[in-house]
């Protein structure tokens, strides 16, 4: 890999940890895991499809889209309440245990995520967990209305750093979205905390590491 | 519904019964349907994240990647002879036993495929299955090199018959499929076969059918 002049994260799952969001599944199912599961791959479905269409509308609104697909596919019967609990576990995350300490082991350099999350779930994600002050940006691909892994998402990390993506290292704990980057121009980290299986997509990450203490500094 | 002047329809599933893929899986797993499920998804993922970074390949190869990913997600140890035997599966497809006379029943007005599959994989399911007498045209993604939902795709098929979208009537089994097709503009028909829960993507489908020879006439 070469030198290092800052870098861009994903959010959901690589900083911020969603399990939050499969407990406040436990009320409506005995099996919130596979709720969380079917829900998160509706998700991304939802935000490729639309990329693809040309019908973008925000993270929020596919979310609760997906949430939706997701119950009625598992039979569940939820309350709007109960609905509105699951969405509103997006705006109160945590932060996973090691990124606080290796956020600031990066210090010097500009530290940015760049998410599907809608700004709105941006902000709240960042006040919750309290990683504000070690972000210099946070970006949303609201700001060019596509999802990942479209270029014109991950061309707003170079812009908004002034730094080249050659220049960056780009974090993510999506096999897909690493794919994506490296295929944009960034140096690319998977952060395979589940220690998932790579993808066949032709293109390999520059470092594989279970934890984000463990990046190239 | 208005007057309708032709049909397009997708290929896998809707024409095509893909069972004889998942039995080909017999000889590698216990468990055919699961590496069955994995590989479609994984498939279809595939085409959607590679139409997004602009990194067009044939089905032909973004099947086998996803083949290769589904088998060691799901820990099988298969012979290159076995994944040839897989893959080629797909080249020797019957269609479903109503597809034949449903066609038929369609005469006098144009009908056509659409379909994600590349040119050869394609001509080898029509012989197989012996369609070629009922179809003016087989269209293939790889005219405009991306993948379905892209706009790019479904105007192929308006160019190809001289028929506008909005007086063809288009046909797919994958519920994703319907809503990309009506959002470029065609009328369309969901043939669901499976019972499967409606997508949740803001548009719905204009007829529902469980078989071909339900269609609209």
């Amino acid at each position: 890999m070469g030198p290092i002049r800052g870098y861009v994260f994903d959010a959901y799952g690589t900083l911020f940890d969603v399990h939050s969001v499969i407990e406040a599944g436990r009320e409506l199912t005995s099996d919130p895991a596979t709720l969380s599961a079917t829900w998160r791959q509706k998700q991304l479905e939802y935000t490729w499809l639309r990329a693809l269409m040309g019908r973008y509308e925000d993270f929020w609104a596919v979310t609760e889209s997906a949430l939706r697909y997701a119950v009625r596919r598992l039979d569940l019967s939820p309350t709007e309440t109960q609905l509105r609990r699951l969405m509103e576990a997006y705006l109160s995350l945590a932060c996973f245990p090691e990124v606080r300490a290796a956020l600031e082991r990066l210090e010097g350099r500009p530290r940015a995520i760049l998410s599907n999350g809608s700004p709105r779930m941006l902000e709240a994600a960042v006040a919750s967990s309290g990683l504000g002050p070690y972000l210099r940006h946070v970006l949303s691909v609201d700001a060019v209305k596509t999802y990942k892994p479209s270029p014109l998402v991950y061309a707003l990390g170079p812009r908004a750093l002034g730094v080249p993506a050659g220049d960056l290292l780009f974090v993510s704990s999506n096999a897909w979205d690493v794919v994506g980057a490296k295929a944009f121009g960034y140096q690319v980290a998977w952060c395979n905390r589940a220690g998932a299986p790579e993808e066949e997509l032709g293109i390999r990450a520059d470092a594989v590491v279970s934890r984000l203490d463990q990046l190239p500094g």
